[in-house]
């Protein structure tokens, strides 16, 4: 399986346009001892040449271009046509930094996509703008995928690309931005999936940007694959409160703190162990501060925009 | 008045995701000559420090990033204050690369945004992501612009910032995404405007991102203007179905061509004239090619990423 890790911040990227903290001045001024980072964004590969976008984040234009993988073939039988390798996107949930990017992908290129029958509706019939997706017959085609239940990505003729999932039901919790209207409409085991991705040739990657709890059961399944992409959002549970002066701990809005996984993952043992989804507040992307220091000595990883993995 | 401009591709940007045509192949491989550039976002200042945004293209996070004036101010009176200095955003329409950037600036910043009723009836009741934007109280505050109609521009607070404007109706087209059950519910005339904008010290730009046709009255209007920031967005009425094979001529998608603007524009004397809002199949893109030497013969500037401008 090959995996290219496009971006590796939270919604809003680091820096964040408004936030003037102590992480986003030193980015800015040029003084940081670590990198800036676009929003998450993964794309996975079965044979390195059909790919498939793990959500769609707000940066994929240019995540997009810094990846030559990701470009249109240059050998087109006719100059100007349109073409893409990206075949398909799976949405893990419905918040602006996973789904918004769709509309990047709007240009008439064939896609498959991937998301629970819930998130569809949230995209589809309530937000008008997603129509860009249908102007034309064949442009997309929606799959539902339901909680704990196995499929395989194809493209969107049906052939398969050699990539096998599970979706992991992770919070019951649909974005701030849906009304309690639609959230009668809505199953809240389709809110917020985790993926178990699988290649024809064995690897396995758990790939988790929103994890609000470490059931066993997760522990078991997270023993088991080769790689794990784990939620990185805050370092502590009061860290947007004490930025921002004001708004909601890192648990209540699905994310456990780094600090409380480094203990709730320690005895996680087969799995390479990257941290990706990390918010512009979280002192981890400081490589000269003690958290980092304390993320890397546990033998965890902390993702940096255009790493590319092959499992 | 300050005037930026933050990008001056069309919709897609230059290159396009999914394109490889000429254009956006030569500039993937280093060997175009002419610049890469983001989808059209300007800016304007009546005083350097307050600022609006014309529109919110899908590009604004970088497009932020790359321009100084628009970063919080680092003299906050605490760490990690939350803060901007830009104080609203004028639509002139709701196509997908003129008012999906706002979801991007939802980091609960307060915001006044100008737009038609129509236009915020498509955002704000069609599409429901966009309630990020109204998730606290005084978050953003909208004011219904209508046609010919002035107005000046003002922050959340309701303090003047020294721009008056004026909203011109221009093509009576709503974007595709746009349902006709929906339609009947929106004024023809507030679906695309073009904007005239006189600072209190006089200067005067007129923005037409997105023009269809020119009437004598509108060539009235230039006349008296400092500044045209004009449609660029295709060469040749059929560009766009040469490239494809398929779509929509310019004139259908509600863009004069850029070779007939060079004509009718022709008797423009006194402003200073600027193309923008490009497309990634446009010729003049490219400055070893006689489009671009025509245009530059004509009188005529093609904007860049970047420029700044004050008048």
């Amino acid at each position: 399986m090959w995996i290219e890790i496009l971006g590796a911040a939270a919604g809003g990227g680091f820096p964040q346009w408004n936030c003037a903290c102590p992480n986003c001045r030193a980015v800015r001024a040029g003084t940081f001892q670590g990198k800036p980072r676009t929003q998450t964004q993964v794309a996975v590969s079965g044979d390195g040449k059909d790919w498939f976008l793990l959500n769609a984040s707000p940066d994929l234009r240019i995540q997009i271009e810094a990846t030559p993988a990701l470009h249109p073939k240059t050998f087109s039988t006719r100059d100007g046509v349109r073409d893409s390798p990206i075949q398909g996107v799976v949405l893990t949930g419905a918040d602006v930094d996973q789904a918004w990017g769709l509309l990047l992908l709007r240009e008439l290129q064939p896609l498959h996509i991937y998301a629970s029958a819930s998130v569809r509706r949230i995209l589809c019939a309530d937000n008008s703008m997603f129509g860009m997706l249908r102007r034309q017959s064949g442009q997309t085609k929606w799959t539902d995928v339901r909680p704990d239940e196995a499929f395989d990505l194809t493209n969107i003729q049906g052939k398969s690309c050699g990539l096998h999932c599970r979706a992991l039901p992770m919070a019951r919790r649909y974005p701030a931005y849906v009304s309690a209207e639609a959230l009668a409409k809505l199953s809240s085991e389709e809110a917020v999936f985790g993926l178990m991705i699988e290649s024809a040739s064995g690897g396995k990657l758990a790939y988790l940007p929103a994890v609000a709890e470490v059931t066993d059961a997760l522990l078991d399944v997270l023993e088991g694959v080769d790689l794990v992409l784990f939620d990185g959002t805050f370092w502590s549970d009061d860290e947007l409160i004490r930025v921002q002066g004001s708004g909601q701990t890192a648990r209540a809005m699905g994310h456990l703190p780094v600090s409380s996984t480094l203990e709730r993952l320690a005895s996680l043992r087969r799995p390479r162990k990257i941290f990706l989804h990390i918010n512009n507040t979280n002192p981890i992307l400081n490589e000269a501060c003690d958290e980092h220091a304390r993320v890397r000595a546990a033998g965890w990883e902390i993702a940096e925009d255009g790493w590319q993995i092959q499992l």
